[in-house]
């Protein structure tokens, strides 16, 4: 922690001193930082301005510490001192910072959020990039009055932490802890709900639109980064708010870690004196005032005139700056930048200036940040950002366990990307198409073996859809790879682009179901729902991984209809660590795991384990229940259904999922069959109709009332043995 | 039609004769065009590309001919002669004619579109003014092996005239005939389905790509609109164009009558000998050689360089470009244009340079149409064209009856209109949003009377949602009105940025259910099911216009959830012509319309009005049954739907949506409610699982067993009168 805060330090401390050194130095400083500075709490004095921090930190060895030498593989160290950020508790309070100070607050957030880095081996360096920007941003603007709009909500850490969040942020992602995303219901900071990414034009357009029908005078500002910009609604709200021509400020986090492998691979923005200078002058008020007057002047003279003013204004601009900056100002918005991200002076005079301007309409500045700042010479964060990246093979939700290596931990995903790998060297028409925020770390296994046939889009799902159903038509056999909550956004692709025509694309839909600490955000619940209602599509769901590599090659095999399975996210239940061969299933046929009475647990999916649990559980009662693997969801193996329901009193349904998927559709063949006049009593197990805060798996599905136990418990009381059934959940 | 033709004849035909002056002349012409001409089926004779159109004109009179001069109120009128377009029957027959051949060719198709528009009433000026655009293409490029891709399924109608379909354009739109879109099952020369709008792109790069892969060579050729460049789906498709960097060619068809207001306030862009000369020496094989060449150069150099090099080519070339042309660039796209659109020689010979380059990647030629080109000097086509932009108030669809002020007539889109004028009259903070690809008339009331408090924000849905998100937050009491099918589109904003945030947006969901000549493509089939999944919203449906006004007064008043209603296309069934003052409903709460016995007919929406219907025929019979008017499908009406389960012998659902939606919440229900497990037989009448063809509204619900006959007879058979029901149903 030492050399991240030391390399922003703008008194000479470059060399990092040796961690052991600093260690008696702890406990003084710490006081003496407290004695200078006000409490928690308390309200900031406005004496605090003149004694800046430079005359605070004349002694050396301030800076920050570390108790203990990291061990790898422990990943432990304690805090480093945070003076200015322990006086913090709201954005007002940084109101009276100097800039140096706000560059020694912004060093002392990262040290904070690398060391929760280490502990909840979560990946957030996005957050680590935007340290800067969120202090400039929180010092500038007045929040909440005026609102800070976050596209991205892993990037809204930093955010967290000035808005009264900071005690807290040990729960990140936990069961009744903060969310890892903004949330509205969590801070009145947060004015609105980020988590898919993209959504932040829109809704800030909305609220600024809103303030001025209210004649209002807040400030919106809304971050945008490299990543959500692939993404086709920002484009739809850039060209409403060029038009609208409401009061915004849109910014650009451009950390050049991008998705799109293009912009990755292209120079980097340069970043110097000039581009200081040029971003200063944009935002100047003078500039932007000449050049409004210009609007309206060639705007009456006529359209040729006005057509060229804009054009000159537009492309002088464009010549000096960035690749990307006409982009915008053709879309409507003004462009300033580009502006370096760590610069906290630049940041500040920039922001003031686009903040103290009015009726200008929306403006886009161009921030660029790194990734990596201030983690270079820090050699424990490296190793916690090297272990988030994948190095370590850490799965990238903590609370499922897993081993690398080991064949207990292999996820679905793992087994997923071997059946694929198969399927594509049995057949050279299969290709693979990726979108969604973050890709499966198992589908390197693809892409590395495949590099040619392998797409990601990345977020950009209408497009990833469509792209896939033109492939189809051009011969290939596409898998359309997309978490079932982002396949949401491409509901209409799939509907019209793919179903109605009929097209064969293969959609997997992974993160099926409840996601642990993505909490309702990233959670899968309607995608039986909203894929089983499309006339065309086959729909299915694997009930273990060898039934996913049979569906994998089911899905290559069927060329005339689009088809679709799901699978959770996490590790499988088999013990097998070879997938096996898969060998394509018979459409729409279902099995029968073990022969019972009185009642059958027809499972759908990975949920048909619960069912296997919940027979384990009932049978060392005595009882012997059915087992079913539905397999499909449609077509649904009515044959099946129909000899369920003849055999047993009570058919059970157990989907992880909303109303109107699995059960719902035997329901209403059942109905239809006649075997609910009597013969049959049906109960449907889904998930419940609300919203699953985040948690870890186990706690969710207990949430959700899908456990073994919920269902064993069911079938007990069906059974008139209630007893039993509450003795079962206690 | 004369002036149609001559308006483009370069023969010094501009002064149009009189229409009477021609009658005599039809005849004789007629049977000289087809001495010369090969007869239909006949392949093209390689000799007639030497006899010119020119040597054949030599008599003045023959361009076209009125034998009846039209009367107003009447838009009859006899074709005019089509001796080229006479011997075309596929895109081949296009090859060996020259562009003076191809100009009247595409004067022909247009006197033929403005016949058929004259006719079917139907809006398809779209389609006029891609007629030289589309000639150009099918002359240059090799259909089907090349693929020709329309965005707008509108503006393939040319296309479709020109691909062996002419015969059978009077069925468009019809049952059993062509559709009004680009349909994989119609042509082969139709490549992919149109008809959402947006797709193109994406699909054609699927298609480049998976040529690559196999190695073949042919051409993918994608026309996009004006319209269709608000959609999100578009920029997604282009950035990954631009890195993929496969060869294929969009053409931005700029008509300049864009739902974009800005971009029809702005500057026309100048169409200009300079430009000409400009779009060809961009289109240039030499031209964009050197380019290619420079970038491989510059690539090697080194990055600063490259950045440079490309920079100066793109802004150099966008100085002399019209506004836009830089977006394209940086999207990744390379830029050629403006081309005028109706100048034959300049679109074929900027297309023939495009198509013999290989390697070059993407392509943009921006091609500049007016909509009203050709139809300016004819009074006839003026009024067809008047009358389909509702100077006549005709209906868009021409299929529902309707007549301008008629009580008898209006539609429930009229009626929602006039109650939301009501609704924001009593409340300031009503403001509305509309998204998609055309806005209902009736909403013009609205924007008339409240200008500032309505967004048609044109094809952006998932724009328009999550700004209804942030009007809504920002105080406001947003209305976002969308046709069902376009609702999919962005059914990840509704669950993210509205649903889970319980954030107050109001959802007025159009065109819902079938929806006649628009076939399956605009069929609303689906929202009831992804709706009512979502946990936090109301979900209802209004039974007639009074429940509508009803309803929307129910929904200003929800402000602490979101809610939707749907209603269809077409007239309502009431004939009180004015609106009722919409009173809030309780929430979660149906009604009971008739008390019967032995059988209950819930009814969802506007099919309340067949259940009413199957009432009257079964008391003919002397059944009398129960009929419900359910009003909300979430919250469901708990008590409502167990006391008819307790009542009756048979509870019928009914409803024009798909599986999985209201039928199934009231089968999740009895079910945990116990009332199936043999009190009450539950039977589910929804839409059938498929995708019902256009038609009448009326085939297309006697199609899909909706009608009161079927209802009647559902309960016929149930009761055991299976004779009585098959007696209805003859």
């Amino acid at each position: 922690m030492m050399s991240t805060a030391s390399a922003w330090c703008p008194y000479g401390l470059n060399a990092a001193p040796e961690h052991g050194a600093l260690r008696d130095l702890v406990l003084p400083k710490m006081e003496f930082s407290r004695f200078h500075y006000p409490s928690k709490g308390e309200v900031l004095r406005p004496s605090l301005y003149s004694m800046s921090v430079s005359t605070i930190n004349s002694s050396k060895g301030w800076v920050g510490s570390i108790t203990a030498l990291p061990e790898v593989g422990d990943f432990f160290w304690e805090k480093a001192p945070t003076p200015i950020l322990d006086m913090v508790d709201v954005p007002i309070h940084l109101k009276n910072l100097s800039p140096k100070e706000l560059k020694q607050l912004a060093d002392e957030i990262r040290s904070e959020l690398s060391f929760m880095m280490s502990k909840s081996r979560k990946p957030f360096k996005a957050s680590l990039a935007v340290v800067e920007l969120t202090v400039a941003i929180h010092h500038v603007f007045y929040a909440p009055m005026d609102k800070i709009l976050w596209d991205d909500g892993e990037q809204s850490y930093a955010h967290k932490i000035l808005t009264g969040r900071r005690s807290l942020m040990h729960t990140l992602r936990q069961k009744n802890g903060l969310s890892g995303f903004t949330s509205r219901s969590e801070s009145e900071y947060d004015p609105f709900g980020a988590g898919h990414g993209c959504n932040s034009v829109s809704a800030g357009l909305g609220m600024a639109v809103a303030r001025d029908i209210k004649g209002k005078r807040d400030h919106i500002v809304t971050v945008i980064t490299n990543q959500t910009i692939m993404a086709g609604q920002i484009y739809e709200a850039m060209i409403n708010a060029g038009y609208l021509d409401s009061n915004m400020v849109v910014i650009l986090n451009d950390s050049h870690h991008s998705l799109h492998p293009k912009l990755e691979e292209g120079p980097k923005t340069e970043i110097n004196a000039l581009s200081s200078t040029l971003s200063k002058l944009q935002s100047s008020k003078s500039f932007r005032k000449l050049r409004e007057a210009a609007k309206g002047v060639t705007k009456r003279i006529g359209k040729g005139m006005h057509e060229l003013a804009a054009k000159v204004d537009e492309y002088a601009r464009g010549m000096m700056g960035p690749l990307g900056s006409t982009l915008f100002e053709e879309l409507g918005l003004y462009y300033i930048g580009p502006v370096d991200g760590h610069n906290m002076e630049d940041l500040i005079s920039v922001l003031q200036e686009v903040a103290s301007l009015d009726s200008t309409g929306p403006v886009l500045v161009h921030v660029i940040t790194e990734e990596d700042q201030g983690l270079k010479d820090d050699p424990i964060s490296e190793i916690a950002v090297k272990h988030q990246e994948g190095t370590c093979r850490v799965d990238p939700l903590p609370s499922y366990p897993k081993l690398s290596g080991s064949s207990l931990s292999r996820t679905y995903s793992d087994c997923f990307a071997e059946a694929l790998v198969l399927e594509a060297k049995r057949d050279n028409n299969v290709v693979a198409i990726h979108a969604g925020m973050e890709m499966d770390l198992s589908l390197q296994l693809f892409k590395a073996r495949f590099p040619d046939k392998f797409f990601d889009v990345g977020m950009a799902e209408q497009h990833a859809i469509t792209f896939s159903a033109g492939l189809s038509c051009g011969g290939l056999k596409p898998f359309c790879i997309i978490p079932s909550t982002f396949l949401q956004r491409a509901f209409d692709q799939v509907v019209h682009d793919v179903d109605r025509q009929k097209i064969p694309v293969r959609f997997v839909i992974t993160s099926a179901g409840l996601v642990g600490s993505d909490g309702p955000l990233h959670c899968g619940a309607f995608d039986i729902t909203f894929m089983s209602c499309l006339p065309n599509m086959v729909v299915m769901a694997p009930s273990d991984q060898n039934e996913l590599a049979h569906m994998v090659a089911t899905a290559a095999q069927i060329d005339d209809r689009p088809v679709c399975f799901r699978y959770p996210r996490g590790a499988t239940t088999g013990l097998n660590s070879s997938v096996c061969n898969g060998v394509a299933l018979e459409i729409g046929k279902g099995r029968v795991l073990c022969q019972g009475k009185d009642v059958a647990l027809l499972g759908y999916g990975a949920m048909v384990q619960n069912c296997l649990k919940a027979h384990s559980l009932l049978t060392s009662l005595g009882i012997v229940v059915t087992v079913a693997d539905a397999r499909f969801c449609k077509p649904l193996d009515i044959k099946l259904v129909r000899q369920l329901s003849e055999d047993h009193a009570f058919l059970i349904t157990v989907e992880e999922g909303s109303v109107g998927g699995f059960g719902s559709h035997v329901a209403q063949f059942i109905a239809l069959d006649g075997q609910l006049d009597g013969r049959v009593k049906w109960r449907p197990i889904i998930l419940p109709d609300n919203y699953i805060e985040h948690g870890t798996p186990k706690e969710q599905l207990a949430l959700a009332g899908l456990t073994g136990h919920h269902i064993a418990a069911t079938a007990l009381s069906l059974l008139g043995r209630t007893r039993d059934a509450l003795l079962l959940m206690r």
